[in-house]
């Protein structure tokens, strides 16, 4: 065994997303302590720099210490008591993994499924929430990773706050790619993932809860099931008066490069990191087109930054296009997942990965392997 | 908001430690795909590696994405079923954190206490395991990284077996520092931390689980409570047969930096890291002697890793002499925790931190505030 030096490859799937040099070389300085002031400094850095993404001023503002579907669990177990209501929206992979975590925390879920590749239908939910008048959470996908599709947050929030729901909005593949307003929809607990469209190495999952949220998790009558994501103990560490105390360990380093990741979302604003995604996909959707693929997924609420196309009837090989796509032309994009396997492709343009020459190496081949 | 360029700091504090150049050179090192085949090839070098480094053959040995503490989570929540018993021995904080872990998985913790600064004691151990014959699982930290002290692992996973229980043993600060011998001592569940005496950057946290662990997870009636640590589904990941399946998004340069830090672990071997602790840890406390240091823990039970210290009578403000020590000689301290707060020091001596030069510089800057 010897040490790891990867062939680079070109990220156009779902995730991981292109790690431009500058993050690399942030994550690369030198661990300080996790309760040295200068990181302390940075953990302050990071939180405001997350609140401008997100677009709120939720003061519950931070990165947990693990990938998205730990932020995913963070939000479950922390406003979920055994025998609660949850309202979840499936219309994918992600939707599902929900299902599995309100369960988990010992309440009952409701779902409203709605077809993959279609976005949550608001009528259902309002339904729902009018036959379920016990539910404490409605949940839904913001952008689901697994199908391309946009639902409408800002809309599905509203309904929440009018059956008395606090909200739980999984934005793993929405942050920094399409608009996230925390605040003015009213939004009450959201996770995200570093990964996608801020285009840092995998590894923390940026939360906000709102007051309504805190308020929730306050008033509970039963301990958090899970230590490790436990808010009233993790809340400590990150926004301490007169110091903070230690909860566990901070992956240091990545905080390093999610702070140099959200910075270059600062420079960029998010109105033009937003259009650069559009514009990208706008490119990859025409020239897609000319090469004879269709989309799954309607304009209305398609997600830029994940491309899903059917693949050609004339493939009878996806998996070996895709490897040759990966080995000859260090260009990854992504499988279909679940019930869509081996019928879809994913292709990414996500964060850095939103850029011209990804657009021009994808299609140029692809072309050059479908012939 | 500007790029963060932290002032490096030497690391003798309970974790992290220092970071070599090598390692984070390697984190730095362009981001694959998770399931890219590159990455996958990383994947089992890590386990084996980690093999390596538990001493174990165990195939269900991999490092959960999260810091140590979730790997602390991972054992009881893939082991304890609502209603078991758990015998946890509590000498110091994380004694008292697996408390925690058990009680909010639903089962009862029958505590054994022992003083901070002092091992498990063998004997009310054995009472214990009698007495509670009902009892599923003995818990114990084999190094106490509040206090330094060193338990007999291998003793009182002897006694587990002899009772019929299941071992889960708190190997973060020992795996590296220490001989960890999980199949020698018949250990069945374990878990560590990278920060700690593998000097890689804090995030991940290596776990091996045992043939008898894993028929316990095989024979649950109840879901595991956590979705992201349920070693049935993220096993699939690490070890599928015929292709891995996705589960969550490893932090992938994370994963870069712990391979590169077991192979520098592999390339020095382990009785030579163990004997390069014990000798740097002779050297700094024959000099802290001199400084007029006594040490909390008694030499037969004293990890070389983390020197515990009482602060002199004469120190009337010992966070400032730990602020001075950091910003003027650039050195990191550990201040003591819970019960021993404002009482101890704790000096690391772990990984690449365990060097003549860091034992140099301690007890230089040491004299030098100390008068």
């Amino acid at each position: 065994m010897k040490p790891f030096h990867p062939t680079p490859k070109t990220l156009m799937g779902p995730g991981p997303s292109d790690v431009p040099a500058r993050i690399l070389e942030a994550m690369a300085r030198p661990t300080v302590g996790h309760l040295d002031p200068q990181f302390i400094a940075l953990m302050d850095e990071i939180k405001s720099l997350l609140r401008f993404a997100f677009q709120t001023e939720n003061a519950l503002t931070f990165p947990v210490s693990a990938p998205g579907s730990a932020g995913m669990e963070t939000c479950f177990v922390n406003l979920i008591e055994p025998g609660d209501t949850v309202v979840v929206c499936v219309n994918g992979v992600f939707g599902g993994r929900m299902v599995e975590n309100v369960t988990r925390a010992g309440a009952t879920a409701v779902v409203i499924s709605d077809d993959w590749g279609k976005p949550v239908d608001l009528q259902k939910v309002e339904d729902t929430l009018k036959s379920h008048p016990e539910a404490k959470i409605l949940a839904f996908v913001h952008a689901e990773t697994s199908t391309g599709v946009l639902s409408d947050a800002k809309a599905l929030c509203a309904l929440a706050r009018e059956h008395d729901c606090l909200s739980i909005v999984d934005a793993v593949t929405s942050l920094g790619g399409v608009p996230v307003k925390v605040d003015e929809w009213g939004v009450d607990a959201i996770y995200s993932g570093t990964q996608k469209c801020l285009s840092v190495p995998p590894g923390l999952s940026p939360i906000s809860f709102g007051p309504r949220a805190i308020a929730s998790i306050e008033a509970r009558v039963t301990p958090v099931q899970s230590w490790f994501l436990d808010l009233s103990l993790v809340m400590n560490y990150w926004q301490g008066e007169g110091g903070r105390s230690y909860h566990h360990t901070a992956p240091i380093n990545a905080m390093y490069a999610l702070h140099e990741g959200l910075l270059m979302l600062h420079e960029e604003g998010l109105e033009a990191a937003f259009a650069r995604h559009q514009t990208q996909h706008e490119a990859l959707r025409d020239g897609l087109e000319d090469l004879g693929f269709s989309f799954l997924v309607e304009p209305e609420y398609r997600l830029p930054q994940l491309n899903t196309v059917h693949i050609p009837e004339r493939v009878t090989d996806e998996a070996a296009i895709r490897k040759n796509l990966l080995e000859k032309h260090d260009l990854e994009i992504g499988a279909g997942l679940g019930a869509l396997a081996g019928k879809v492709w994913r292709i990414g343009l996500m964060g850095a990965s939103a850029c011209p020459a990804n657009v021009e190496k994808c299609l140029g081949a692809l072309k050059d392997e479908l012939g």
